[in-house]
């Protein structure tokens, strides 16, 4: 079966990386977990640390752009499961998926680990999507 | 391809969620992971919380509600990834397996993470099911 | 759709397991998050404990067997997540991760944990697999 690799300027590869961003196999779609980094370290070298509502946008943004470099929409993301530093968040994070995902919701599984990759992140988000499945269309 | 959202009295929704319960498409379910709140809450404003065992049982409980609402059974359930919040429980987390699944086990994931979306919760697990699939058929 | 059970002298089944390593259904495998355990205690009990690149090396290994028990390889490894209990240790993830899969890298997720099932363990790698997969030839 064609393997795509995907590629978005919205979500470009990180320098050296031991993963890949994206695959498209027929309508199935392979994801990383996506991160706000490096919008969180320039913020933070600023003293404007990014919220939690605002890498939550951010990485909604990225997980969409693999989508599109696929042909998709956001609403093909099916699945989501969500890592979080500090539980305080989490409203924040609801604020953002009701901004982004607009009453369309992909199923989803939220905890709290110790820590992510960098310490300015305070939220990850890993997703699968399907080109063929738009969850505007759920009755 | 078309997707019917899940619905499940034994699974409902939360109020106000950001995201949905469980989706079919096809032979393939995809789920959020459950939780055993608010029977939690409740059981702990009692003075009566329930413990690692009890609230397994609950969340797989819930797992399976939501694949009965898709015209299947608890052994759809091929994968689950299983978040603690404190390694002790690891065997009561799996005597509730032991009991549920009576040897017909999914793959799964165990890690303990700092914290799931409630202080009473104990145990959250996310899974993945698909209704043509029948763990008691594999040799 | 049958479903077959993966077994591999590499990745044995742990007694009185609640969980399977691997199935096959079709082209599609479901894997459970592996470890390097058992490895790990007995190099704990000889006073050598093994580091992150170690373990790494032992669990994609393992992932690999129960791939190839299916009449796979590595290169259909198409999606990781990483468990690790420390963030220091991800560049020696990072490490065995370029020397495994020399360029073809799945999408991955990577996020640090209180802990994993046994103390001695530093990462925990779940994963997705399919055979008519081939990330050698993405372009």
């Amino acid at each position: 079966m064609t393997l795509q690799r995907l590629r978005a300027s919205g979500a470009p590869d990180a320098p050296g990386a031991t993963w890949a961003n994206g695959y498209r196999a027929g309508n199935e779609l392979f994801l990383s977990g996506m991160t706000a980094h490096p919008a969180t370290q320039a913020a933070a070298a600023r003293g404007e640390p990014l919220g939690a509502y605002a890498q939550t946008m951010l990485v909604l943004g990225k997980l969409e752009a693999l989508v599109q470099a696929a042909g998709g929409h956001r609403h093909n993301l099916i699945k989501t499961v969500v890592y979080l530093t500090d539980v305080a968040d989490k409203d924040e994070v609801g604020r953002a998926r009701r901004d982004f995902f607009a009453g369309h919701y992909p199923v989803s599984t939220l905890v709290v680990v110790k820590a992510l990759v960098f310490p300015q992140l305070c939220v990850e988000i890993d997703a699968w999507a399907r080109l063929d499945l738009d969850l505007r269309q759920a009755p």
